[in-house]
């Protein structure tokens, strides 16, 4: 007799075997050890989360609302919360309501409940190349059939979603400081490409969570405000203040909001009272006024140190973009070079990166690969990107193919 | 030209037509009237919070560890906390390592999870009747085939669960106090239904919200610790600690918890790192340990108080479940009563429950409905009851096919 646990286990679910452990969260591990200076993570600089802020409105929420916030709550978030957003919003020429405005377990979960709200089995979704990897993540598990789209330095080409949008279910875009390209859309591109969204009868998802991270003048608006009614917003508090708190919102067409609500009961409940009360508590404080010009400063100089050492380091023959705000450089090389097969060469040299291929749905694009400047500071990126450097210009020299090239 | 706003919207995922807004959720909105007795939440004793070890627990995170406390975190859950769990487990004769726990966000978000990675459209999912609304709802989204089976005072009836193994995908079951019908199963019922479970090609999912809440002696070990090899367990802080910190575990055989946590980072990355430090300090503290006989005194006397109340007050013929722990009275009126029909004459008397009919998968139960006695002292019970009694009694003296039954 087979003892029962050795036995199989019984089969899970069709779409279960399309799970796969991530390269992000692999690389995530990577980025812990001592020896490697990550530019893989998107993670924000630790130092700057206000603590003691929160410590102070942790205190006075426990000692005066203590029932609210450790009770079962409304699964939409609580009133103060969304009449932030919805204000914050309306900042940025976008008409929600407090009553359109779900607030998430971060913007992943934003993602998710979209994910299960609109994408059928088969369900073409359009999204630029590359894309944000959490989203194919989220979006996967729906058996969506991927359009990717090309973009240029201005943003993703108006003919390439001309094409795809017939027929399309949604397009989910991130218009400002995109993770993983650092590439924001310029405001005429935006201007086509909300022209085409606005006569398409399809959903558009637009994911915000750096346009408040920028360096120079703030962003022009998004999609949504240029005019696109079935528009889907999707914020966050982690980069704003701390992701280690979950929590994010969605926003949109009160129709779709209702029905993420009754997702978002099934999924969770509702986000975590507390939580959401603390944030209440420091926004009426004015953290994020007083926090945002550090963070920018901060960012940009890193965003500065890298830009610089790629200039000084790297070989003929690769690109980047220069972001105006976010976290990420996205750097292209020879075609011939792959990223991937680089990556284990480039950790035995103490530097890890994120290679582009799991960002890319479509066509590979195995010479692309992402460099994040947010946790490290300025002279360990100047020698991370040196010793990067190096590694790529060695195996230009000895690769025949790129000799030749 | 029709202005854009005009314009229908784009269309949804056919799943999302199955999502309604709930009754639990209307219900619970309705409890808020302050002139309405509610038995009708299931909301944990909100003066039975530990606010002030919270309190301290928070200053001290976030004094000496903000940077890991507001900072993402691993999927699977922090370190500490997944050890609890895992000897809180073995404690309860389940042999679970902390490599074998999930850390996630609430039980509500384990029962999503599992929905996603055990169900295929069609699958057949047994469920005892009454059953978890929560879980119904999480499962529903997947398009399973639900089987409904009957149970008596000593839990499900196992020739009900062996005529409804067979090509099932899995078993839910809340083997201890359950809600909503505050019945626990019996130890040799439990053996009888372990076995069957063991010798199936199906999931048992074991869901114990409300084990520690016992009132005569701790209760009987549930089904996994009776030998299911393919049992999975849900539990949850919510009971034990606070709901508003939306903290609760998934524990299984360590194939499905792997996919559990690629899913789970699909859905919301991970759970506050700040919520699972904070409750990690609490543990140590030994918080739960000094609270959980006060919560077992709390709720032992207002079960007292409504069961007292119930013998007092209701007519021949109304029959209700004795709890030995737990939050819920599940109340079987004659079956010409419609307790749906009921509610708003009771709501009008001030007292509010929830119709039973909603918790039943298969056949209609409209005589049925769940009281509970957790947020409301004893004198109020004692009167909402003693109201409640006087409607139902009117109610079967003007219903001639009562009066003829």
């Amino acid at each position: 007799m087979i003892p029962p646990s050795a036995r199989p286990l019984p089969a899970i679910a069709q779409r279960a075997q399309r799970l796969r452990t991530s390269a992000i969260h692999d690389l995530l591990q990577l980025a812990n050890r001592a020896d490697v200076v990550s530019l893989a993570g998107g993670l924000p600089d630790a130092a700057s989360f206000p603590a003691d802020a929160l410590r102070e409105a942790s205190d006075r929420v426990l000692r005066e609302q203590s029932h609210a916030a450790l009770q079962y709550g409304p699964t939409e978030g609580i009133a103060p919360l969304r009449a932030w957003v919805a204000a914050h919003l309306r900042a940025q020429g976008m008409d929600f309501t407090p009553d359109q405005v779900l607030i998430t377990s971060g913007s992943q979960q934003g993602l998710d409940l979209l994910g299960k709200v609109l994408i059928d089995p088969g369900s073409r979704v359009v999204v630029e190349r590359p894309s944000y990897l959490g989203a194919l993540q989220a979006f996967t598990l729906y058996a969506p059939e991927f359009v990717g789209i090309e973009a240029d330095v201005s943003g993703p080409l108006p003919e390439a979603l001309a094409a795809a949008l017939p027929g399309a279910r949604m397009a989910y875009l991130q218009p400002r400081f995109s993770n993983p390209a650092g590439r924001s859309i310029a405001p005429e591109r935006a201007d086509a490409l909300a022209a085409l969204l606005r006569a398409a009868d399809a959903w558009l998802v637009e994911d915000d969570p750096y346009g408040e991270l920028w360096f120079g003048a703030p962003p022009a608006p998004g999609l949504i405000a240029r005019g696109v009614p079935q528009g889907v917003h999707l914020g966050t508090f982690s980069k704003m203040l701390a992701p280690g708190l979950r929590l994010g919102w969605v926003a949109g067409p009160q129709g779709l909001i209702d029905k993420l609500v009754q997702a978002k009961q099934a999924a969770d409940l509702h986000t975590a009272s507390f939580n959401q009360m603390l944030v209440a508590e420091v926004l009426r404080a004015g953290v994020i006024e007083r926090g945002l010009p550090v963070l920018r400063r901060i960012y940009r100089e890193r965003r500065d140190a890298m830009l610089s050492a790629l200039d000084a380091n790297m070989p003929e023959g690769i690109a980047w973009t220069k972001p105006d705000g976010g976290l990420f450089v996205w750097v292209t090389l020879p075609p011939q070079l792959d990223a991937a097969a680089l990556l284990p060469q480039a950790i035995a040299r103490g530097v890890a990166y994120v290679p582009g291929e799991t960002f890319n749905v479509g066509a590979p694009a195995r010479n692309t690969l992402r460099l994040s400047y947010s946790t490290v500071d300025a002279p360990t990126i100047r020698g991370a990107v040196a010793r990067l450097a190096a590694l790529i210009h060695e195996t230009m020299r000895h690769e025949p193919a790129l000799r030749s090239a």
